[in-house]
């Protein structure tokens, strides 16, 4: 897949970070246990778009990277992947 | 709590690694909803024990990393859920 | 634990029914993703308060009863954990 | 999809029990929490084979109904999920 530049990656995404060749961001929950249920929610997608995060939790706050190993770079994939976890 | 010396850990939990002043552990799985799984598992642990990990997920792969907030260093707190975990 | 009278649920718990020793209630979510998630974040409640639903889904739905089972009906525990349901 | 006759299913599937135009299984498990992280690999299955059971649960027991809605009876999709299901 086409790798995509961090100006298209920035309009695309406005609210994810960009950090060498991933996108980022930084989900805060109320707990720990609302923050495992966006956790299995986003696993859900992962498994669906069979696109799996790089990611870590500590207690109420989840960090999640995406990038696609295989092109090593962010491309659409990971576009769609940010976007529908931002519907959650 | 009392910060347990690395000696002790290495007592305790020998298939536990030793970084700083945390313990911490790779788990590895068929695929990611077993890995997924596992973490669900762990949460479960986490919740009872009032006691979350720090921990970090790339596919089949889960790192937890344990130590007690509070008290700047590795208790029995953690060395009891690192025990549950292994038991899972 | 002490049995409740219908009248004394009804004032507690209005928004649960009532049928014979039992309360239950219908939950109705966007999808089944997000119906699971609601179940996950009981199934911690449930592990709290050592206390376990009779459960059921149907897609998007998801049916909860509550009863003690030790004492034959609706307990003090059952409306702990129908609270804590309500508030998720 | 066609509906499969109650001696197909039971070649396919002599693990299942059938009951009217549906199959069922019951699982059980060590605890309340084994129960449920079985129930989550299924829900992800589910997912991904976009055909969601009519299941329970009753802390470590799981009944698993499955049907095929549209066709109003037992088809390959249920056998594809119960084959998935079996291999946990």
């Amino acid at each position: 897949m086409k790798i995509l530049t961090p100006s298209e990656i920035k309009t695309l995404l406005p609210q994810w970070e960009i950090k060498e060749n991933t996108i980022f961001k930084s989900f805060k929950f109320k707990n720990f246990t609302q923050a495992f249920a966006f956790m299995m929610q986003v696993a859900f997608i992962a498994e669906k778009l069979n696109h799996h995060p790089n990611w870590s939790n500590i207690y109420n706050t989840v960090e999640i990277i995406l990038y696609t190993h295989d092109d090593g770079g962010v491309t659409d994939k990971d576009v769609e992947m940010a976007k529908a976890i931002e519907k959650l």
